[in-house]
């Protein structure tokens, strides 16, 4: 594979207004993104939408973006270990470069035992690279970093998203996983401190709205800390504000960008006029 | 359709040991607890691994049961509405009495609007009477009381399942909600307090291992509360001890109570031999 | 002692203008509860603005009263043993009937052994019955039940009032703890409830507002549950109303049924005129 | 005043066997911490035991340090307004540097017009100046920002201290609060990444037991980022340790480091001799 770079946006899922994918918009996204510097993708995250994927939607993303030279990684949510086994299976035909798997949510939450042999299911079928997905602002809950560090041990499993926004819980996971072990943040308001303590990258929504100001920031946390926290000030006030909306907030920030971001998937839709304006005047 | 009873157990779905839904074992449990006296059920509710059923599963468990005279009604449980609208259209050609809603929970947790939407989409569309379902242990979420309301006042919407076991929320969604309005507690520790509050009825997964039990206590509501309170307290025991093991402690203690439970849906497994047989003692 | 009634309001503290008690007033305000029927009053409970009280207080307050044919229970509410112990001799110094003990907050809460210990000490010197008080909106912290267990059986306590409106949690402790230990409620929504498991009676603030209201739910309780849950619907809207404003809410509605509530201790203030208005208007 | 130092320990206060302050051991406790390098003290903060200390002891624990060249800084602790403004009194009397006054608990928690005038009277009443304290392991409260904001617009009002631990809140109250407010972090285990997002400095509990470490870490988060983070990430795992045993792990530590913790005050009393010595082999 295509190393995973030190930054990727959590790409967006363009839909068309009768629920589709909109593979056309998804190229055009790709390439705005590309064409800022962004050299990977998470596809299929809880940004795209992943939870409201459906069979064949998955591979249908990658391959549409395949022929760009990037990482893409690919979001995996499901709840019971088949439906995952059978979203692995689907984005390795594909062609993607790594998976981005997900806790359970509902009725394993907080049953370790049942986590852990999910993701080791899971790593022994997957011909591709696995990073550990835990986002509590989607799933209610923290995977505990005992957890991690056992999950961590498996020879597939290569690093870890953590969206928790928590820096000293970061620093603990990076103090007890092994050396080598990718760990990449998913808060944008955490982005300095999270590079701060160690981590090796990040992952945010704030990719699709604002690629040149993360790449900016993070060049900065390695020559100019100063500089890195005034840019971070800028990032954390707009994210602030475009994440209470949820998906269609950054969808909308997205539109301002340039991308084209479709509708929504419903129930969610697309924010009201007034809002986008809003919206569109931060970025 | 046959009007609801006070009582149906959220009944378990028995899988084979590779993972398919074992119709044989569904029948014998379908009739051990018609033979105790039960005339309704929940089929894939929370604790019937509703979150793991997939297309054709729900259709198949109902029609299974259908010979039986009963009111069987069904969990729904999807993110994208899309998704829900055919789990509701495939339940609803097998027959179903009525619809169990689940929040969704992921991405559009918390967002009110969009859970709006969702509910009126479904209930516009669903040709069986609508029940909204609440479930925090398994979504994390409770549905606002101001939001039920709004969503009770559609034609369809006939009542609601609400397992947050909080007795004073129990009292306000009745307060809040019109008359006939038809409330289920999901709660075994609250079952006495929330017929005392006024619920209509409960619907739990006590009512695969206990079953004679919950329907003495029910009774005992009405004649004797003093009844009601000593039964209580062993109901209130034993589903603490067995759901602190969550879905595969209902189903070894169902299968201690005469139920075939077969095996859980993956990533769950069965308990332990020992746990299993702790569980057993307590029947 | 005269035993401790069914029902007492957690009755407010009369300050003057510039903070002293206003013994003027609480004597006003004992007389008009006791003319409604009250036969026994939680004098410095958290309504009774219990954190604010100093040396000498608690004694005179009860002092003040003591002429009255009722049972005094007051607050005792301190951080270190040595401080609770001074309050509790001064409460027995003014010949108050039992003491109602408050959690430790700030570096005990959490901390069982501590705690335990805290209460066995005040238990061994207090020459007056002892009252647990579990309250965790004043508190942030629910007295673990296994914890009420183990200082249940010290011979001097002899109740507990739990103001957590967790039903299913006053049910768990009425099962945990000795016959004959009394279980009081501290919730004015979940009043019919709380009784409808087993309590043995209620303190609430909503006794100085809706002094009337609340007895006749209580005698409804045993003879018709239809009428203590029309009744309990209108107590319950009622004190959500008053209890947003916090105790400045509960004086506003206390002068409105006729008490004399003074003013409330810095940094709390008297509602502003409007809110005040409108808080008189619910009564 | 001298102004307040980068870090500063939040100082044990050690107690006799019967519960009155040990003078001779905080003097010594001075001496050995200042021979490390420290030039500040925070006096009754919560590791100080604070919520326990009684009228006249704050007043002491200073006058006892006084002859010594050092910043000290005393902790405010107080649920109504005028206790904390006698508690002022007292530490101006006695010649404190200036005071750190800890958010009320019990009765105003949450109430943001009360907070805000009790800090608003404290302010204009103090010859002090005056640092906000938030803790929410104590009090279970997180100031919000908004108020931060509001309440260091008064001129008497230099800085805060916040022991969220929260990497993120620290970062967005400093770009809330106005350019020369003191931001200090009284987490341990943020350390390193509190000074990556701007904080002016630390206070913790650590001071008392790795007091070398932490100065080195400061010195580190300069000049090497990687040093730092090594060396925090033993401080983050020996300061989980003890803080898991609340102040008397935190007082059992300082022994091992040569100072002399005396006793807490009870309820909280000593750790075990089989605990002291696991911490001890900590040190």
């Amino acid at each position: 594979m295509l190393a995973p770079p030190e930054y990727m946006p959590a790409l967006i899922t363009p839909f068309t207004r009768s629920g589709e994918i909109d593979t056309r918009a998804h190229t055009h996204n790709l390439r705005v993104l590309g064409d800022v510097g962004m050299t990977g993708f998470v596809i299929g995250g809880s940004n795209g939408e992943g939870p409201y994927l459906e069979p064949g939607e998955r591979g249908r993303l990658v391959k549409t973006g395949r022929r760009r030279k990037a990482h893409f990684m690919v979001g995996i949510a499901a709840e019971s270990t088949r439906v995952a086994v059978r979203q692995v299976q689907e984005v390795a035909d594909a062609e993607a470069d790594s998976i981005l798997v997900m806790t359970p949510t509902t009725i394993a939450r907080g049953r370790d035992e049942a986590i852990l042999r999910f993701y080791r299911t899971i790593a022994d079928m997957s011909p591709l690279p696995v990073f550990i997905y835990s986002v509590p602002g989607v799933t209610s809950y923290n995977l505990p970093i005992e957890l991690v560090w056992r999950i961590s041990r498996h020879d597939k499993v290569v690093g870890m998203k953590d969206s928790s926004g928590d820096v000293v819980r970061l620093q603990s996971i990076i103090d007890a996983t092994p050396p080598g072990f990718i760990v990449y943040s998913g808060s944008s308001q955490a982005l300095t401190a999270a590079m701060a303590v160690g981590c090796d990258g990040a992952i945010t929504g704030s990719g699709n709205y604002l690629p040149a100001l993360v790449l900016q920031i993070l060049a900065a946390t390695k020559e100019s800390p100063e500089t890195a926290r005034r840019l971070q000030k800028r990032l954390s006030s707009v994210s602030a504000d475009v994440e209470a909306h949820g998906i269609p907030g950054v969808k909308a920030a997205a539109k301002a960008a340039g991308l084209d971001p479709g509708y929504p998937r419903e129930p969610l839709t697309r924010l009201s006029r007034g809002a986008e304006t809003s919206i569109a005047k931060l970025i």
